[in-house]
C-alpha cells in the first residue's frame, strides 16, 4: 500500500516536471548564450520545485534531496532523491536525450524508482520487489554475454583528473566491444540497459541523484550495479553497471 | 523547377523509409540475437529498395548509389546517394537515434540533401543555394566560438587501426571542450550541428553516403565541412565539421 502511493506520487512528479521541460525544449535556441544560461538555471530550479511541491503535497513529512537543494523534514524515514534534469547539457544544447529521475529510500533502502524521458514519452518505473516496466510493459536486460557484442556507454566527467583516469580504461574497452556511446544522461544509460538497449555503463564521477532510480530499476531487470567511491574524485562515485551477463570487470 | 522535384522526391522517399523503420523499431527486442541479425539485414535492404523504387518512379534514368548496393542508370547526370539507415547499430539495439539520409548530385555537385529522423519526426532539408530547414523552419549553426563552450561529437570506427588513430586526438579535445558525445549517427551529427545542437564533429572512417546530405545541409546553415582521405583507412574519409565558428584544427 505505502509502496503504491510512493510510486504514484513519483510518477505524478516526474510527468509534471517532464511536461514543463518539454514545453521549453528547443524553443529558445535563438536567444543569446548568456540568456540561455539563465534559462537553464531557471528551468532546473523550477523543475525541482515542481517535483518537491508534488511530493510534499502527498507526503508532507518526507525529506527531499535534490541536485538543486533539499526540502522537507530532515531525518524523515523516507528520503526522495531527485535529479530534476539528468542530461542538463543535452537539454540546453537542444539534444533530445535527457530525463527526470526520482527515487525513494525508506529506512536507507531504495523502494521506488522512476525515470521519465519527456521527449520520447518513455516512463521507466519500479518498486522494490516488483516488476520493472517501460510504459507499463515489463522489461528485462539484454541477453548479450559476449564483450564483442556489447554496446557500452561511458561518461567522461568534467574534470581533467577524472578524464585522465577514464581514458586508458575507455581505450581498452572500445577496441573490444561492438560499439561505444556517450549519450550524456546517467539515468537514461541505466534505464537503457534495464530494457536491453545498452549492455554496460561506466562512469567515473557520479552523484547519488544521478543513479538512485536507475540502480533499483536495473537490478530488478536482471542487471548488475556496482558503485564504489571514486578514486580520483572524493565525494563522487565510480559506477560500473551491466546487463548481468556481459563481464567487463577485467577492464576496470 | 528541377531542384524542387528532386527535393520532393527525396522527401517522399525518406519519409516512406522512415515510416517502415519506425513501424519495426523496438518491436522485436524479445527475439533471439540470430533472428535479430536477419531482421536487420532485411530492414536495411527493404528501406533501400523502397527509396530506390520511389526515386526511380520519379526519375527512371537516374543513378542510385546506396550503402546496400546501387540501381538505375550508371553514367546518369544525376546520382542519388542513399544511406537507408544511418545509425544501424542504434536501430537494432533499440536506441532511438538513427535516420535516413538521401542526397542528390547533379553533374558532380550536391544539389539536394534530406535527413529524416523517424522517431523524433524531424526532417532536415536543403537545396543548393536555398535555406536549410528543420521541419520547414530555417536553421543555422550555433554561435559558440570558444572551444570551452563546444559540445563535440566524435565517432570511433570499427577497426582497431582507426580506433588507435582517433584516441590521442580525442583525449586532447575532450579535456578542453564543454562535453563530448558519441551518438552513433554521422548524418544526424551533421544535422545537429546545422541546427545548433552540436558544435563540431570528427570521425576517422566514413563513407560518402553517411555525409553527402549532411555536408550540403551544414554548409548552407553556416557550418564548415572538411573531408580528406583517411590516412588509416584507404577508401574511407576523415571528416572534420564545425558550426563555422569554433576552431578545433589545432587538435587534428
Amino acid at each position: 500500500m505505502i509502496m503504491s502511493s510512493l510510486l504514484s506520487a513519483a510518477l505524478e512528479a516526474a510527468h509534471a516536471a517532464g511536461k514543463l521541460q518539454k514545453e521549453h525544449f528547443g524553443s529558445d535556441l535563438a536567444v543569446n548564450e548568456m540568456l540561455k544560461h539563465d534559462i537553464k538555471l531557471d528551468l532546473d530550479v523550477r523543475s525541482q520545485e515542481l517535483i518537491t511541491e508534488i511530493l510534499l503535497k502527498h507526503f508532507p513529512d518526507h525529506h527531499i534531496l535534490g541536485e538543486e537543494g533539499d526540502a522537507g523534514t530532515v531525518g524523515s524515514d523516507t528520503q526522495w532523491i531527485v535529479d530534476p534534469i539528468d542530461g542538463t547539457v543535452n537539454y540546453f544544447y537542444g539534444i533530445p536525450h535527457f530525463c527526470v529521475s526520482i527515487a525513494a529510500r525508506h529506512q536507507g533502502e531504495l523502494v521506488v524508482g522512476v525515470i521519465y524521458d519527456p521527449i520520447q514519452d518513455e516512463t521507466w518505473a519500479v518498486e522494490k520487489g516488483g516488476i520493472p516496466t517501460l510504459n507499463g510493459k515489463p522489461i528485462r536486460t539484454s541477453s548479450r554475454a559476449h564483450v564483442s557484442d556489447a554496446v557500452v556507454t561511458v561518461g567522461f566527467s568534467k574534470s581533467r583528473k577524472a578524464l585522465e583516469a577514464s581514458f586508458d580504461r575507455f581505450k581498452r574497452i572500445a577496441v573490444d566491444v561492438r560499439k561505444t556511446r556517450m549519450l550524456g544522461s546517467a539515468a537514461l544509460a541505466l534505464a537503457y540497459i534495464a530494457c536491453g538497449r545498452l549492455d554496460a555503463y561506466i562512469e567515473e564521477q557520479i552523484s547519488d541523484w544521478d543513479i538512485a532510480a536507475g540502480k533499483l530499476l536495473l537490478e530488478a531487470a536482471g542487471g548488475d550495479f556496482n558503485v564504489t567511491p571514486s578514486e580520483v574524485h572524493p565525494g563522487k562515485l565510480f559506477v560500473y553497471a551491466t546487463n548481468g551477463k556481459v563481464d567487463l570487470s577485467s577492464y576496470l
